[in-house]
């Protein structure tokens, strides 16, 4: 079965805004095991609008709009949908009752435009807006199931999760299901030649790999009658890939960052810990605190961006300093020494590097970052080196830190559990 | 004149990629003075491409394809737009001395593949590339101007900016100057109520503005056979904005974000600056340390999630957050006199709120936030209201935090300079 995408907005095509939407609704088609073929963007006019809904219905099982479902004169994809598919525009009673109560709620007066929202082509689905004031329509013409969802993503999305994706399930007939195994500390390459033959050999479940920067996801997939089934499906290969990648896989949770598998590790093992930032400048901690219940074991953070701050806050030696550099294997053991000592966390992570675009030289080129973490007094330091500019390389030393922290608190326990 | 863009990828379609190339390119082409009023995404597929191609060439003036120009046999846009436009692929020398070239800096050899980057349609202009071994692409068909442009975004913009933008200009006559008017601490509909006289009146220039978190920017775009004269036709407008924002106007400067205009105004004040953060966990100074060269006024930053670091790294008296709680105007306000006071910084900004999704109250809902500035000794907490969840609570009290910080300097300096 295959679907299109049309996302409806100027602002689109102005460059404006990027276009999320259509990431969003192509990956969650994909993983429903309909195939898309054509995503398009056109402006709220309605003979190009006519134009490009003529074509994909013409050319697709589903169609699936996004965007023009607002109260202004300007929207019109509802109008023009009605319309290609011959059919009236009625008030719906439900839809109405939902903008009055949506106004009433916010103590707001709607307005006449607001009504234009609670109508729908005749013999249409009404999909409910839980987030706003549009409805979601789904229109069964002849032709193609025209799906038509509204433009905020804080509205298209839950939308789609509640109400299309079991409407297109039941479509297809079989259910897809998938498992990613979230995996840190293995390069892009060596990842994807240490499963080509399940990705060569596999058909369902099919196994396809995403790198992120410094992780890699490898995402499996099986489609089947029934859930129960997939899943069955499923389990081998996860299982295989858990004997191949071993510790490297952090979490097979689709919730779970690599920031949440870090802080549930120390909870369960019940460490606390302090964040020492140079060059990245407070990034790890604002990773670490994107976590919720974090505060059970961040005891905080110190942005020690000047060498004075390095010196005052951490107790880095001023020696240390004006011999080895701000940014060298050194400092950065103080600095994670120093943050141990000075707050009594169990475990402590500190990074210092040259973020550039100025300050590198060739001896220390921008790009150089040493990071040190500490685990009970047990201190590791390690040396990286990152390309790209200086957003790059600051977001490449957070997850580094992550990965490195993580390794550190594994590898404590293993040789204290089983003495290695 | 108009434009089409079709962006070609498999990756695009399944949704593992954001198309941020379509908005990049958008943009520019509008800057450009160029009317876009179609996009379309393809796979790498022979037939489908042809039919898209030939559809754009029909109705558009200019067409850019981006992506599919790699050495793979997947790669074949370039090869169905000879097709489409009736040229054959003939050797380009110089694109194959580049390619060679590029692969001995780089230590590589060639693989057969990577000639085939070195074919282009007969007749067409070549765009070199600095950035890697895909030449770009213009055909001059009787239909439409054809511009192939290599998907990377690293090659595509350099590519664009340098080459194809010099030759779009060329095809319209005309230059498009903008320049952007960004405002902090206006909401945005009070701001677009303050310029809707000049939005429904001027047509050259043109006003339209942009609404970010926690900021408003409004671009003036003029059209004119010389930058010179579009600049002379912007310049009463951008002067009437600044007569009515006045000190909300943070930057009429392409490259300065609200940050670096907060650093700009402590540098130019040589006022050292530190943080001190709760629910925002870093973010604040991970924003000011996006700053390059900040570590001139940035002396460092506390993150205190915990209540325990709050006293302890800040001093703020436990009998405070027992009475008012830890997010309460109190506490924001011991916690950026206690961070002046530690560090000796002339400017202190805090901020305590709850980010969610849990710890919220009837009294204290989620979203409730106490941001603190003190500017040598004179102390300023505000209190705010967001909405949103966790990650957009936090991104608008950073933003808050900085538009705070801006305004308390100004005022500092207004009341010592004018006596006010």
């Amino acid at each position: 079965m295959t679907v299109e995408l049309i996302n409806v907005g100027t602002e689109l095509l102005l460059g404006n805004i990027v276009n999320t939407n259509a990431a969003y609704l192509a990956e969650r088609c994909a993983d429903l095991g309909l195939s898309c073929y054509f995503q398009s963007v056109v402006g709220d006019n309605e003979e190009r609008l006519i134009m490009v809904l003529e074509q994909a219905m013409g050319r697709s099982d589903v169609v699936i709009l996004s965007g023009g479902l607002g109260p202004t004169e300007d929207d019109l994809t509802k109008e023009v949908a009605a319309k290609v598919c011959g059919r009236k525009l009625c008030m719906d009673e439900d839809s109405r009752a939902r903008i009055e109560r949506y106004f009433a709620d916010k103590g707001l007066e709607p307005t006449e435009n607001n009504w234009k929202q609670a109508l729908v082509p005749e013999g249409a689905l009404v999909l409910e807006n839980d987030n706003g004031t549009a409805p979601g329509i789904i229109i069964e013409d002849e032709r193609a199931r025209v799906i038509l969802l509204p433009g905020p993503p804080g509205e298209l999305e839950p939308m789609f999760e509640e109400k299309a994706a079991p409407y297109l399930k039941g479509l297809t007939g079989e259910v897809i299901v998938s498992q990613t195994v979230k995996i840190c500390g293995v390069g892009e390459s060596r990842a994807e030649t240490m499963v080509k033959d399940l990705i060569d050999t596999q058909s369902n479940p099919t196994l396809a790999t995403y790198a992120k920067t410094g992780e890699v996801h490898i995402r499996v997939t099986a489609s089947a009658g029934e859930p129960k089934e997939a899943r069955k499906l499923i389990k081998p290969v996860v299982k295989e890939l858990k004997n191949r990648f071993g510790q490297y896989i952090y979490s097979t949770e689709e919730d779970t960052t690599l920031e949440k598998a870090v802080v549930d590790l120390l909870q369960a093992n019940k460490l606390t810990l302090v964040c020492a930032e140079s060059c990245t400048g407070g990034m790890l901690s604002a990773r670490l605190t994107n976590v919720p219940g974090v505060s059970e074991i961040f005891k905080g953070g110190f942005v020690t961006y000047s060498n004075k701050a390095k010196r005052k806050t951490l107790g880095v030696k001023k020696g240390v300093i004006q011999k080895h550099g701000a940014v060298s294997r050194h400092t950065a053991e103080e600095m994670v020494k120093g943050a141990a000592f000075v707050t009594k966390a169990d475990v402590t992570v500190a990074v210092t590097g040259i973020a550039g675009p100025d300050g590198g030289t060739e001896e220390k080129p921008v790009g150089l970052v040493y990071i040190a973490c500490s685990v009970k007094g047990n201190v590791t330091v390690q040396e990286y080196h990152f390309k790209g500019n200086r957003a790059r390389i600051r977001e490449a030393s957070v997850t580094a830190a992550l990965v490195l922290l993580r390794n550190c608190v594994l590898e404590y326990f293993s040789k204290v559990t089983f003495g290695k």
